[in-house]
């Protein structure tokens, strides 16, 4: 069988676009409405996608004028997505530094066994120090401390999801033994950011280990996610930068001895779809014109470490911005940034609509089979192992492309037309893990 | 109208007596499988109850020969729940200890959008040395610290869950403006325990506040639920303590300045529910026969503070057992069990036995003419507002609850025939809070 796409929905609010929500067709409360979710959930699974995802963050923005603000909680939505759905993988962001891991762990494995092996987790570390401010903290830890303790983190959730063997339980009614003491194996964990002695209270889940997801791409991201991930979303501009992070990265994993099949790269796109070119065009150009500059002016200035009055709407960014190695957060989304208006010779305002658009990720409008044809065009030539779909606007932009890019791939043999597996692991082509005991 | 009873639906595994998953009717491993706690939650709703509740802790059991051992996490699982009610309240355990207050308000907001208002919490604080060390601790902290830990946990709770105004929200797409900042109020809280900046990310949710509920019948308990709790669940043996109880908890709470009625206190009671007295019995008997004494005899040795050579199956307890006051966690159901067995003189084995079938919770045997004779007789004394059913056997008890004694309630004109109201509180009869400024 020809090498196939994994396909990823990235579901936020009623879209990727900042100004989606301000569309005639939106309804501008859907992202704390269950069935907006469990819509779009079916939709997915109809288009046969690997999975669906949903990102987070401990916080709430500086201002809740510019779109829809607030979210229901990724694990608990998921578990509502979980019983209107079959087949399709559920991923949740959740933080390593505002998490306890035996209270996360517990709660993926608990995903994972009421959606029958269907759980995911995007493993993030989470930026920024109003978050920080949250958790009894005055200042946002370092970046490499971040990383120590998620990579830490990770560590500690295997162990509890190790902590039972899968033959456990025995539910042995005739000698009233439920199960097997000996098969426990508590986690017996100390290290420099966690002490944890116990085994996990929930026997091992369908998949053993939920799908490990890492979306930072700077160095500490790339080196955590070639040690641990199973998928890897990321945004890439350009097939040269998508190609040199895809080989990076699969050097790394080589390194990390790891089979480099065994993580898959998604970029993301957030593709504009319409009958003809011109229809998708003018999508792109009526959200554009949707966006209002003051807010996003504000969140550029936050994100390059300027203050708003050092940004002109139609000039280019100023010469004299930090590097990236003074930046303690999203480093890898602030070079992107940079990278983009320079290399393009972009005002602030065109920096703005390229931003609004997919804050970062690819954007693209066209036919369903000029999208097929782009995603096609990465996928074979080393820059993707699948992508990360970033619908403009939800549920329309969804339903676009399960209903007209998808059948174009199957055509082409690049994807599945049924799921051939149950578990979000078999959709991605990985292994269970077996239980790994310290030692053995 | 006569005062109505509130029913609560106290679910655990295959049933509350630690044997009935060696009947030949129990599915072994139906407590990590939704369906079985989806078809419980559609009974209770089918009766309907105010509400389900799920008990929980962040630890495994020193042994899981004993009986089905550990769980799905209670906010996870009653989302699933959600999506197969309409009406049932649902109430979730969760530790006060060992969660950070912005997660937990968020999951519990989360869950209470999900469900169109029928979130429920149960706090607790988390007893017990082993689930200190799943989370950083050598010692479990004291009685005083978690109790403290709790109300300053439930102050920075509200807080969040006030801090958007319900009319925050405008969706007002002509003007590109979606909220109104100058109506989200930061939590601002600096603490004891807890510095919490920031205002949570969901907006304010139907409940306002989901309803708070409190198990823990120590003096620290019970200051905590006169102050915080609209319901309270209690293990009461006798009618007197009960009654004690009752009136204790009302006036503390009317000494708090808050209405009494608005605090309903629901007693356990575990019934054992047969067509003839005899066959209530059998089944008792039954359950107790499938008791294996050497687990239960270990965790009895466990909670009185003795070695298991001290307890001898067919003697009286000790003399020489510590004092509540010397008691670090669980304080009153160690004075419960201490009580229970010198009133009734019981020996080691029949302690065990009693305590077997409902864990200190009064447990009962009859008709269902008698088990609604026996509700009504403590609601009308002064003793209960309402019960917390913990069937011995599930899915047989609760429906053999819903089918028979339920209806009898009914014909009394004691408990609801339909839903009056859609919300949590509406079942319990309590309004929902207004946002609380901080001096306004």
């Amino acid at each position: 069988m020809t090498r196939q796409l994994h396909l990823n929905a990235f579901l936020m609010t009623v879209g990727h676009h900042e100004a989606a929500w301000r569309l005639p067709e939106s309804d501008p409360f859907a992202h704390i409405d269950v069935r907006h979710y469990q819509e779009l959930a079916r939709t997915a699974e109809r288009g046969r996608l690997d999975s669906l995802f949903l990102a987070d963050s401990p916080v709430l923005w500086n201002s809740i004028g510019r779109r829809p603000a607030g979210g229901l909680e990724p694990t608990v939505l998921l578990t509502a997505l979980a019983g209107v759905t079959r087949h399709i993988g559920l991923i949740a962001t959740a933080s390593t530094t505002y998490n306890e891991p035996f209270n996360l762990a517990r709660r993926f494995a608990s995903l994972d066994h009421i959606s029958g092996g269907r759980a995911g987790w995007n493993v993030v570390t989470t930026a920024g120090l109003d978050a920080a401010r949250n958790f009894n903290l005055d200042e946002l830890p370092s970046h490499r401390d971040r990383y120590e303790r998620a990579a830490e983190f990770i560590d500690v959730a295997r162990k509890l999801w190790d902590s039972w063997a899968d033959d456990a339980p025995l539910g042995d009614k005739a000698n009233g033994r439920w199960g097997d003491d000996s098969k426990i194996h508590p986690a017996g964990h100390v290290g420099r950011f966690f002490k944890v002695a116990g085994a996990l209270n929930v026997p091992r889940s369908p998949q053993g280990h939920p799908l490990l997801v890492q979306a930072g791409s700077s160095a500490d991201g790339k080196e955590l996610a070639a040690k641990y991930a199973d998928a890897v979303f990321t945004a890439q501009q350009t097939l040269e930068e998508a190609q040199a992070f895809y080989g990076d990265l699969k050097r790394q994993a080589l390194a990390a001895g790891r089979d480099p099949d065994h993580i898959k790269i998604l970029p993301g796109i957030v593709p504009a779809i319409g009958a003809t070119e011109r229809e998708a065009l003018a999508l792109e150009e009526e959200l554009d014109r949707l966006i209002k500059p003051e807010y996003a002016l504000r969140q550029l200035a936050d994100t390059l470490r300027v203050s708003p009055a050092d940004l002109q709407l139609d000039r280019q960014l100023p010469a004299d911005l930090p590097a990236e190695d003074e930046i303690e957060g999203a480093k890898s989304r602030y070079t992107l940034i940079v990278e983009l208006a320079r290399r393009e010779q972009l005002t602030v305002r065109q920096l703005i609509g390229r931003l609004g658009g997919g804050r970062g990720h690819r954007t693209f409008a066209g036919t369903p089979e000029q999208v097929a044809d782009a995603l096609q065009h990465w996928f074979e030539n080393g820059a993707a192992d699948g992508f990360n779909i970033m619908a403009p606007v939800l549920p329309s932009g969804l339903t676009a492309f399960v209903d007209h890019v998808v059948p174009i791939l199957q055509s082409r043999g690049l994807f599945r037309t049924e799921y051939s597996g149950n578990t979000l692991r078999e959709h991605y082509g990985l292994a269970r893990p077996a239980v790994i005991l310290e030692g053995a």
